[in-house]
């Protein structure tokens, strides 16, 4: 495992190197160094999750055939697209969430002369995926296919991300409009396609599938990603700051939290009123308040109870798959992130 | 002509439609308003002329053979491919460089509700060209030319848009790394592939063909790119901004302009102090500084033998090019901007 991570590294070095002298641009020594920088600061530093599961995906449909050199240099040039997309979101929502810290460092856009040059930095992340592809696939019978999934996929998130964005506007702090079905939306365009579905995606595509022929696979982890990102706003809240490497703000910035959207349903009048005065404002002692009633709810009892449902449904779904090889793919994924701390 | 942009403009509407549909999303009423209100704003509101050019270009390429509906309408929503993929740049450019007017508006992040939502929103334009492309033309041999394109001109883009945003820095204004050979780097990245190279691209590749064999064709319009941001350099301190539709800051924002750099080589010891001193800074008293000393140093006159010098190099450039139809191409594009006042 620490060996496949080490050869994943590698191939980063590999693209990282490609990309510098990109022949399509006429580089400068300081436009190398800048975009340099840039990378190892946003690219490499998760993780890497999302990208190391392409190879496993792969070799999990490989069937315990040995992967060739090639093949395992393919496949994590496609995980690497895959991390490369998220520092593109990453670098861009720190932004728009006017964020401060990420995977345990200042976001990028907070560091010394970068401040709202991250937004083109933020592009040139995103342009680097079609970079590489050309790169490396284009004599591939798949290589429009690679094209159109990662054009869909970023469609998806960006949409994700609008619906998140123009629920949370400033000025229009309406917690009544908060429900589980908008939850499961913003979540499911948001995070699912590119965390969960894009990874199993690509290394199907890689196989020689037709992603068409793999509409169930893509509902299981569209399940998973909402799963996941349940989770997630589980631990912005109750998790460990120090093991989840930033501190979470859903509460000040007015989130869609799966927390919140559970609390409203469990209140009583009094406690929603609590509630609708303290959500989404930036004095810590409303914070408390909102913390102190999450408590009061049980909520961890509540999201001990979904998460182990979940497992279950997962578990079930998976199970009804023909293929004993997609069976495995989606096992090792759903193991991945069960009971996860970070 | 009057009927060539309305034409040009019921396919906007069609393609705007078609995207507010798009069934990889699960739409909202609200996401579905926001979305058409951005595009309305940001998108047709421009002078058009990347887009109506592939539709002239592709006309002429046929040499006055008469058009199909069909035809017309794909070389119309690749002009408006053009037209979005603008339209995303101008949103991110206006939120890093702090803008306040576009287009004779308020810039779309400076709209009431909108703020830093604008960041993602350029992203949902960029994302819709891949969108319209598959809806209209996945099944063209062509198709994935057309993705390779896009996904180059823009990395240049972006990349030419770094090399801007690095070399104007707060806190490192040294005009002495100004020159004519930055300038043309930048112009070249940052404008001339998408302002011009890209909508004959477009054209030759809706004619089926090759564009490696067009590498002079390429030359000639990131030649007339250059020329092109020359104006706009110049525009920006001299044109009328009723007719221009902005207030140019080049000055205060410590740009690298051609003026700037011309005036740093016309200077003697005396004339550049008054630059090193006044260039760059937001006070009104320093910026007629240095329009005085751009007047003393008569820029208007320079200007006026380097736009006719660029005008017969063109000429005889195009002239030297074996195929008629594609002079009468490039002809038409440097009759557009010749002496232009916008």
């Amino acid at each position: 495992m620490a060996d496949l991570k080490s050869t994943f590294l590698k191939v980063y070095s590999a693209l990282k190197s490609e990309l510098l002298e990109d022949p399509a641009f006429e580089w400068t020594d300081e436009s190398r160094q800048w975009v340099e920088r840039m990378l190892d600061y946003n690219v490499p530093g998760g993780k890497l999750n999302r990208g190391l599961s392409v190879i496993d995906s792969y070799k999990l449909l490989k069937e315990g055939k040995e992967l060739t050199e090639d093949e395992i240099f393919l496949a994590s040039a496609l995980g690497w697209c895959i991390e490369w997309l998220q520092a593109y979101f990453l670098v861009l929502d720190d932004i728009m969430d006017n964020s401060h810290t990420r995977r345990g460092q200042p976001c990028w856009f907070r560091q010394p002369k970068v401040g709202l040059i991250a937004a083109n930095d933020g592009i040139l992340l995103r342009n680097h995926i079609p970079r590489i592809l050309r790169n490396h696939f284009r004599n591939k019978p798949y290589y429009v296919d690679l094209l159109d999934l990662f054009n869909e996929v970023e469609f998806q998130t960006a949409s994700g991300q609008m619906i998140d964005l123009i629920t949370t506007l400033e000025g229009e702090k309406d917690l009544s409009k908060y429900s589980l079905s908008l939850h499961r939306r913003i979540v499911q365009y948001k995070t699912a396609y590119y965390s969960f579905y894009l990874s199993v995606a690509c290394a199907l595509v890689m196989s020689g599938e037709n992603l068409d022929k793999h509409i169930d696979v893509k509902n299981i982890l569209v399940e998973m990603g909402v799963y996941f990102q349940v989770q997630d706003d589980y631990l912005d809240c109750f998790g460990d700051p120090e093991t989840i490497g930033k501190i979470g703000t859903d509460i000040e910035d007015f989130k869609c939290s799966w927390l919140v959207v559970k609390a409203l349903e469990l209140s009583n009048e009094e406690q929603k009123k609590v509630l609708h005065e303290n959500y989404g404002k930036p004095d810590p002692a409303n914070v408390t308040k909102v913390k102190a009633l999450y408590k009061e709810l049980d909520l961890q009892g509540v999201f001990a109870e979904y998460e182990s449902k979940s497992y279950q449904k997962l578990t079930a779904s998976i199970e009804a798959h023909p293929s004993k090889a997609v069976q495995s793919v989606l096992k090792s994924f759903l193991g991945k992130i069960y009971k996860r701390q970070k």
